[in-house]
């Protein structure tokens, strides 16, 4: 008895911060280890529905790159990466649209549908979710731009789906696929495209869970905060580098659009989507405007 | 870390008996100690704003017995009772009213409301929600009537006002009161109030808060469950006594009109609403069909 | 039959008067001989509901001075005033809130519904209706302030419920008695809760029913209409002393809110609402922006 | 003020009929002197406007036989009727329709819209709402059928269209014209469309204006009530003749049909409409089922 | 089946131009050759509901010269133009309502009802749906107006009354006739009114049907498009003459309260709105703004 | 212009098969050659975006045989059949299930979408749309089962996404996987999915696509109808074979649960479905109930 009391007692508790963000949406974006450790793929779900039942409005876009290469694998094509970017060949892409729109996507409303939530898997191509244009890399100056193929980035978001499906109480997972004035198909990166969509939804929240604790300091300590102003500094210091640096500047687009916080946050940690709306502390790092 | 984890897991680990309830209604008749204690008071409105956050609409019906006897002694008036029935006469009922619509009803509501909820206080009188008419007490024979004031049973229940207010997000809190059809003013017992309204809003459940660990057997043992059927079997034998016997037949007449259970819970353990609703092994007694 | 015909000709001569003030709302504040007398009572009562049935949507705030005094002296509790107003200490309180919340309020929902019509009694704490802070009286310079316990101004008014049960055609009735931020109870005059409800409405007019004939010069001959902006001199000079000085406040406060027209008439007369609202002359004295 | 005050009273006074009626449907044929008349026009326009205003839905439909005459002598035509039955050729048929649809009907709506109200004017072509189909006489046996020309009986009623205007708040004004299935446009009966159309709404009640006190007794005094089963008794038995017969057919016909109770009343008298809707006594004569 | 096929890839060819006009309003002036000839006008009939199918609201306004110097002949009245203008006595504005709306107005909604489509007739007096004054024609200066009878100007639109009607499917065909102020009936042109209705709904086009191919050259060809700011100088290079100039008028009139186009088409070419609507090229002449 | 003329005569030629069908629902099984050919996919796209224009409620259900065995071949993996049926094992399932929800149905989306078009993809596990169960083959008795791996049959349908989005506009694309009660994915024959689905949607006509002219005679003349109680002795009499057995049990099926009309249709035709609905001989094969 004492211990279902006790139980009780932590869903109470959990009041102020579920009235702090009732009515309003969160944007998550789910990849990495949270999606392929099968304990922590039924631990997001049943978040998700949870945030669902409390009025939180979740909207779920997904990467699935390790299942991307199995399959290219499968079928002999060699994947190729330039600064962290797929190189994106025809046939690459179909593997990808594939892979996400196919597998990954239905997966992760399968498995929420399962633990009894309901869920619909789009892709950007679905009811002109999202528009798209070629992406090239620059360096330098402008002129030298390199074409990594069918990479795209976001030109447009139409929420009308989103909005269609989550007045009825489902939760959209989106695979970020878009599609070009000509009807091309494009792969976009599922950070890019998590950060449009919030921004186009006047999220309350972005959250990228990641394989990471969040922006480590050059000793290796998490950095709690940051405010979008500064990180081109940590950038040209240094301590942002790699992967993370992308990752900062989808937060600071997805701010710059209207959305009130984004946090990169360790998807590898059981629960952390709740730790992070629903405790005091919260976890990972948090970016916003300043 | 951990403990914010295990408090997220239990979050997580409600949604079976969320999923269960959602959209359903519940009525909890509030009284007795549960209503003294001022630890206890927040713990039933922090209660029933989580449950109202989790799509379960609950319908408040309260007691006030010991706030009228504190007045009608500040006032130099005696109570009355007869078999637990208090003897209103028109002074009495002033007073009656006086506590319950005024004091009591608005002071629940103002807990809910600090407590970040919504609630709107209601007396039977208000919207025509409570029909009454002149209750007798009968012994032996239909012809030996005992008149003891005015008191009423519910002769209907016209539920448009509470539909109204829980269609915007209001909790209804109900002082039990009724109207005749002359207008006249009755005392009406709150288990009584609260079953007539859970039947006419056809609620999954009544909650009965008492002061009491729930139906015990003759040893003092907890009856778990109890059929409608075997109720008067249980009044016969004696294992059933005093004021439980109005409580049971309160739950019959609430589940005759369609309630699907009801249950006469211990309102002194905290977040005893909670246990009954959002646990496999629930508390007290539960009264079912059959 | 002529006199049948003679009544049916009255009818339709209101036609004008109701065209004019369909779908607006009007707020009374009730209180005074007109609450006293048990003619006058149902007289209101009807109006409330004949204004309703027409498409003018009446809200009613209304007092409760003398029932309170009664209950006061039963208690054996002395009531105390300073400049009209009443000195409230937390006993005293406790008798303003069970009177106005549990009996006068509830007394007039019955009034209304055993005429026929459909209304709600709520008070100031019901749904975070009425915000209040300590009121503070003040002699000469802000310094010398007399405090005169639980009596508080109105700092905010939250329509919705109102706007709620309105639209379900009920009369909303209102006890004036709000919330501080730290949940204390204040005592609120009904005039002023009156003025603040009607400017938060933005209603057509608020008509204080009293027991007067209206502003009347310093010959007592009637002055029918006053320019806000003639408040103070009138004031100043002695003509209007006083409780018409904060009832005239009130009307100005109202108007500054955004109400068209204020009224202050005599309650005492049969059919005074109706009086105002659906004959050319009109009764009382007019307060307009000027 | 004594004179204003005694108004008033009389508007509250007509409270409990219009709670009978409000939210019901009344269906007025309005013809005869009361169309003729232009004070007796006014006041049919305001209290069809009154009514409107309290919460009863007003339909009328209106005939025109006078006005039809008129043009038909303008354009050298002279009217022929069988039985009442006015014969009506091509020539005729326009001359009718130009007249109720083009003149009537329009100068209907203009009245009730110059005093205030809202109202679109209908025949019975627009958007389906009656057809019909070619009416006999019959003389005798079923074989000895008199053909009158375009004269039609109505087939069905589609009241989509006043249901559409009704629910905007206007009030529908209805030319008694109908289609044949080919196309073809029939000149209806007034009497029989307006039962037609009250039938099919379900209406509380149908009021035919005449230009006579009721239907009377053979010694000239009014028969206040009518069973439906006792109409065919007063026929045979010579009491009720002429132009009466239909009427009474009309009204059973309407009962018939699911209206409560239909009623000839005299529309020579000022206010007819309201006497008989909102006074006790009522005027002229009602059939009720029996 | 080859024929069959090359019908569908007709329907299917009209996609693009349903797409750049669906969820947009047209209002039609229909009238002329268009509205005598039986085939035509049947033609005219399918083209409005094949239009209403695929999405296009249509509003028709009509004229019916021909068919009120019909009746006025009948009648024994001679008709009287100045500058195209009907002098329109008391008794000639009889007819002109008669005509329009009691016998032309029905027949377009009879010919669309027989069709399949649903519509409701209604004229300028229905509704408030058209104010108007009276028109004076001047020469020279202001001071020398020529009386010219019963003849109005627009001088305000309340479209609620189309809005209601097409809000639920109907197409609304409208007399051009208006009410002054004083409750005075007006007849006004049929090119006015519908320019001013389709000028207050803001309609993407306004399509006037007429008797010739368009606006021509002096040397009789056609002149496919013309700029509103051009048309002075055709009128007073005497490019433009006689009827086309207040048709050319209205058109400015149109487009200068927000009409996108208006088209001055040949009502005697078979599907002439469809070739306007659904067809690259367009028939007759289209004014623009510029 | 003779020609544009002749296009709008086509256009209006349609309005009485609009008319039959306008509010209704037709599910197309999409497949064959006409997902082959680019020419017919691009029709196919036009003709649903035309029906959705003209009220005509259109939903997808398409196969990928081709597309699937194209992939399978990639990754090196032998397709096997029994029966017709594909032997689905796990690897299979996964290539399936890329093909059919990741590549296909987002094909048919984007090409009704830059037709210009709205449309949404599904998948069977999106929003719990499609409950199979597993499959077994059955020879002879009931005993022989043959385990054909993870293909099922319909268990349920939810339509509620269908509807949801449908209800905004968008045309519903479904890939026809299914769930099982455990959470496994099976494959499901299209046909079987439209039938199914237009059963549960109560359409009113199942078009089938396939690369036949419909259901042949022995001598290879085209059987126009067919009643459901003929079917079995089509098939016993060896009229009907192989793979055109399953199809019209697909269509008795969907009659059996309410659909009025299947359609089995030649796809290699342009405009196939077109020429079913809006002509008067329609094409292929009709089974209807008898």
């Amino acid at each position: 008895m004492e211990q279902a009391i006790q139980r009780a007692r932590i869903l109470v508790e959990a009041l102020p911060y579920i009235r702090d963000f009732r009515g309003k949406r969160v944007v998550v974006k789910y990849g990495g280890h949270a999606m392929a450790d099968p304990e922590l793929k039924k631990t997001v779900a049943r978040q998700i529905i949870l945030l669902q039942y409390v009025g939180i409005q979740v909207t779920v876009v997904h990467g699935g790159g390790p299942q991307i290469n199995s399959v290219l694998k499968q079928m002999g094509i060699v994947p190729n990466f330039i600064e962290g970017k797929r190189i994106t060949d025809a046939q690459t892409l179909d593997v990808v649209e594939m892979v996400l729109s196919g597998v990954v996507n239905k997966e992760i409303v399968n498995l929420i549908t399962m633990e009894g939530g309901k869920a619909v898997g789009l892709s950007g191509k679905d009811a002109g979710l999202i528009r798209a244009e070629k992406l090239y890399l620059t360096r330098g100056d402008e002129d030298d731009r390199i074409d990594i193929g069918l990479v795209g980035e976001v030109s447009a978001v139409n929420t009308e789906i989103i909005d269609t499906v989550e007045s009825k109480g489902f939760v959209a997972v989106i695979a970020p696929l878009g599609v070009g004035d000509d009807g091309a198909t494009y792969n976009i990166n599922a950070d890019t495209a998590a950060a449009a969509i919030a921004g186009s939804l006047k999220a309350e929240k972005l959250i990228l869970l990641t394989d990471e604790a969040g922006v480590l300091d050059k000793d290796g300590s998490l950095i709690s905060s940051i405010d979008t102003g500064r990180i081109q500094a940590l950038i040209d210091g240094g301590v942002v580098t790699g992967g993370m640096i992308p990752k900062l500047e989808c937060c600071a687009a997805a701010i710059h659009q209207g959305v009130k916080k984004a946090h990169i946050i360790d998807g590898r940690v059981p629960y952390s989507i709740l730790l992070e709306l629903l405790t005091d502390s919260g976890i990972g790092t948090q970016v916003i405007k300043g």
